[in-house]
Formats: C-alpha cells, structure tokens, sequence
C-alpha cells in the first residue's frame, strides 16, 4: 500500500535567517526579551523568505466525517452529533466560529465523510468520501483509494484557499469517534502502548475508557500492521484526518503557515511528519491539548505548543485561540521601531 | 509609617455563580472542555455580577519611573533610557505599542517620576512626584508622603478611565533599575534569600547579577524592616511601583478585571494584596515571565498565569498578548450556541 501523490516540500531557506535575526536583535527591548514570540518571528520570516511577512487571509478548515468504530460504544455522544455540529459551525454557534469570527478567519467546513447528506452551504465543501468510514475494529477504516482520495481533496482545498490569497491555516476536525482513530495512529506509528494514548474523548468515564482501550487493543492485534505512515491512516483513520493530512502537506508545498491544533489533527501531522518530515518546519503548534495522547504526539514531532489551558474540544479552537500570538510575532516584526530608529540607548 | 488612603474591595458576589457555571456547561461542547477559558467566564462574569459579562474599552497604563539605586551600577542600561522608552511608546515603537494597537487596547503613559522634563504629549499624564526615586542603597527610596501620594494618583488615573467607560485594565511600566525595587520587594515580603529573587533584569551577565545581589542585600540589612507592606513600598519601591500598587487597589474597587502583567508589575501586586487581598479576586495573571523572581512571586499569590512564553520585557506586553484569551473567554459564553438552541444532541 503507497501513497501514489506526491508533494514538493521544501526545507526552509537559511537566506534571510542572519537578517531576520538581527531585525529582531534591533528591535527596542533587551534582546531575547519577547521570548517564544521572536522564534516565531524568525519562523514565519523563513517560511515567506521575508524579512517582513504578512499574514494573509488566515482560514480555518473543519474538516468533518463519521467513524464505523461508534458501532463499538467508545464515545460519549452519538454519532448523529457529527451533523448537528456541521449545522453548529455553519449558523456560527460553534466555539470555532465564535473564534473564528473574533480573530477576522474564513471558516470553512469540509463534509469529508459525514454519515449523512448535508444541505448546501456556502461555507461548506462536499468533498464526502463515503457516509463515515467502515468499522476498524473488523476491517480497514478505508481502501487506500479512499485515503489516497481524502489527501488530495485535502490538498486540493488548500490550494484554492492559496489561490484567494491565504498564507497561513488551521485546520480543526468533528468526527464522533475520532480521537479513537487518533489514539491508534499514535499507538501504532509512535510504538506505544495503546492504553498511554487513549484518554475520555469527549467526556468517557474510567469504565468507557477501559472498554475504548480494549476495542482499540482488539483491532490493532487484528491488523497486525508495521508503522506505514500511509497504511496505518488507511486501516485506522478517518477521512477528516486523512484530508488534514492531505492539507497540511499541500500547505507546506505553498509555503504556508500552518497553526496546528489538538490531538485529532497532530495524529494527521504525525502521518504527514512520516512522509514529509519537512512539513513540520512549516508548523506553529498552537496548544497542548488536555487529551492526554497528545503529550506523547508533541515529544514526537518535537514540537512546543504555545498556550496550555486545559483545553480539549477540537474543532480547531486550541490553534484559534493562539493565532492573536503569531499575529503579535508578525507585527512586532514589522512595526517595532529599531534603537536607531527610535533613538534608544543600548546596553551600558 | 501607615497607608491613610483606604480602599473599599468587596470579595466577589457569588450571586450568579451557579447560573453562570450552568451557562458554561449548556454550550455546545464537551463540559469542561474549554478549559481555562471556563475558569475565565467564570472569574468576569463574577467580577461584573452577570451572565452577559463585556469586555468595554480595555486600557494599558504605562507607568513610568526612574529609580535612584541605578547609581550603583545595577542595570545593564542607563537611567536615561527611561525617557527614551517614554518617547517610544507615544510615537508608537515600542512592543506595548504595536501590542495596544493589535487589541484596540488604548494606551496612556503616566509620567510617575522619571528623572526629566518630558514634553506633553495627549497620551502623556503628568503625575511625577519627583525625579526619580533616592537610591534605596542608604536611605529610604521615597518618603511615606510620596509613596501614599503615588497610590493615590494611580487611583485617580484609573478613576478617570473607569470614568470613561473602562472596565478592563492592565499596568505595565518602564523603569530602569526597577527589577531591583521588584526583587527587593519579593525578599521581605515574601521572606525569600535575595539571592533567589534577582534576575538578569534587562541583561546583566553573571557577575553584574552577582554585584545586583550584593548591593540588595546590603540594602535589605541598612534598613532592616519588618514585612509591612507600605514600609517596604516606600523604603525600596518605585514611584511606577506605588502608583500601580494605587491602581489595582482602585480598579478592584471599581470591578475592574485586572489583567497583571510581569516581574514588577506582579511586586506592585504583592503589596496590594497584603493590603486588601481581596484584590486578587479581581486579577488574571497574563504570563510568567522568564525574570526568575516571577515564579515565586505568582506562588505567594497563588495565581496560575495564562501565557509561559519566556517572555521578559515588561511594559505590560505579557499581559497584553495575552488579551484575546481573556476576550475568547467572555465571547463563547456570550456567543455560542447552547445544547438546545443549536439543536445538538447531549451525552449518549
């Protein structure tokens, strides 16, 4: 089983990283003094290869699909809950369209595999796989033309985000049932036992934690799969993840900044990270989730999150709620005056 | 030596407590789910004795001081820097700058005793006390009359933006020398070695760090003062310190939510608190700051700060960056859709 796309991802350019440095170095404070946010700067200034970057048109993509493996009883809510959150997000109700609104991003949502037929939207893209994947705990999730199909409908929204203009994403995801396909990925391609990767989702108890594990433990010893990033996401994934998947490897390729979330969509980086490790370059991680699987996906991508506040919804919010700081980093950047400018004295 | 000025705090009406809780758990998502963000709803809702709390003309007061023990060698920049900075901010360079800017957050700076003449300006409140503090190495920093004066103008500046509509406030200061006020103002009150109370400040190396330690601690054994909060204020504070001291005590009168900033900042804070602790009630600790003292500083006041982005600048900037967090907070509880309202199922 092999991923037939391929993507054009190129390592970050070391040119303007001398003089990205001393532009911060020159701004008016001790220097180092803005901590987290300079790194970023220096980031965001390597991926435009600029030494004044812009954010541009910052979107987020809900990507959206049912799970078979709800048939097994490891989740809270029903699966029904799925479309009803669609409904949630497109009427602005949602905590990411909440979000989303305070922070000036497009919401977008993509019906990547939802087990129902949706009403049009204008903020909705059909890009329906199948109505929800098969049950993993028996057979794979997917064909791999179903996965193959999920990644490059993911990347193919990317790119007409990029063609409008947006330089800089987050993708968040709904799916009843996900953070089980989630906690598998990490299992499986992280080589740690599935019981350190499973947590409550949205809200199990200890004993449905116990029985999600079980199930869990049950399909991966039914499909005895070695760490193929490509074949694990088809067997165990989702199309929302998939898609993800697909946009963030689409997003590196363009040159985009990509905000990544919680667990859900950093299980669909950790696949992408396997078959691009180059992708992460281009990756801002916006929280650590409370969900606590993602920890563990962190230490693996190497990857520090910005904010740490107990959260665990999904949907993108972790990463929303954190953009404000990446666009402080930017205008820092561009609109601190320098010690010369301003006049300033330096150091005794 | 005793504060006359008296403040009128009132702990927190827990009046709407438990309806504000119920209006966080009927939002579409998982309870709990949002975090910090809840414990934030919470925590202004409470402040402001509603269920539909809002966020009105957020301000950022800059406070401004020089400080008098600079003459002992225990910065790494020079005193003249202070004014500079003063300047930066009006003409819109500085980080606290392009931060305010960002949040639509209005800035004023109050000139609280810096040691020049400084041109007027419409952001520019002229409430100097005096030149610059004495050098608290051999005799008291301020006179009691000074210091009692400082609280009371910092009063009367949030007064006046209270007046105007404001209901959310952060201090942020400029001084330099002032992490040495900070630092001492940590060790009495907290009854904490000197030693573990100094940081680098602005950038002093390891042996300026070494002679700042030397030269508190022989400050700390000339006066040797019981931990009375306004004793210690006046002996080793600053004006910048005193009047945002003032501040916090008003805006806590008014229910104001305060948004608390740094290093300094946070020592204006721990004398406010041992005055009235029921200030801290109305307070959000916007980040820890890599300034060492920090840490031990949020511990006394038992405050878990928003932001760990190693950030040490001061200005108020930590606070700042951390605003849109404080303003997601109030819009999921005013914004998004309840359980019923958006039609989504609950817990299977």
């Amino acid at each position: 089983m092999k991923l037939n796309r391929t993507f054009a991802i190129e390592p970050l350019s070391m040119e303007c990283t001398a003089d990205l440095q001393q532009k911060i170095d020159q701004k008016t404070k001790p220097p180092g003094s803005l901590g987290v946010l300079e790194q970023i700067a220096l980031q965001v200034g390597r991926i435009q290869n600029t030494l004044t970057p812009e954010l541009r048109k910052p979107h987020v993509l809900i990507f959206a699909g049912d799970h078979g493996v709800t048939a097994e009883g490891i989740s809270a809510f029903p699966q029904t809950v799925t479309q009803q959150m669609v409904a949630n997000f497109l009427t602005g109700g949602a905590a990411m369209s909440v979000f989303a609104r305070q922070h000036g991003m497009e919401l977008l949502v993509i019906d990547a595999g939802v087990n129902a037929e949706l009403p049009a939207h204008p903020q909705l893209l059909s890009k329906k796989v199948a109505f929800g994947t098969q049950n993993f705990r028996y057979q794979p999730a997917m064909t791999s033309d179903q996965c193959e199909q999920a990644i490059n409908w993911g990347a193919e929204v990317v790119t007409h985000i990029w063609e409008n203009g947006c330089n800089i994403l987050t993708c968040g995801e709904m799916g009843i049932g996900n953070t089980s396909s989630a906690s598998v990925l990490l299992s499986v391609l992280g080589d740690i036992p599935i019981e350190a990767c499973v947590g409550p989702g949205t809200g199990l108890g200890h004993s449905g934690v116990t029985h999600k594990i079980d199930v869990l433990r049950a399909a991966i010893r039914h499909h005895a799969l070695q760490p193929d990033p490509f074949a694990v996401l088809t067997t165990f994934g989702g199309f929302e993840i998939a898609m993800i998947c697909g946009a963030y490897l689409q997003a590196a390729e363009r040159k985009m900044t990509i905000m990544v979330d919680g667990f859900i969509s950093t299980s669909a980086l950790l696949v992408a990270a396997r078959l691009y490790p180059s992708v992460l370059e281009y990756c801002i991680f916006g929280h650590l989730s409370e969900e606590p699987g993602h920890q563990s996906m962190l230490e693996l991508l190497e990857g520090t999150p910005l904010l740490r506040l107990n959260m665990r919804l999904g949907e993108g919010t972790g990463a929303a709620v954190a953009y404000p700081l990446v666009e402080s980093a930017v205008r820092f950047l561009n609109d601190m005056a320098s010690f010369e400018s301003a006049g300033v004295s330096t150091k005794s």
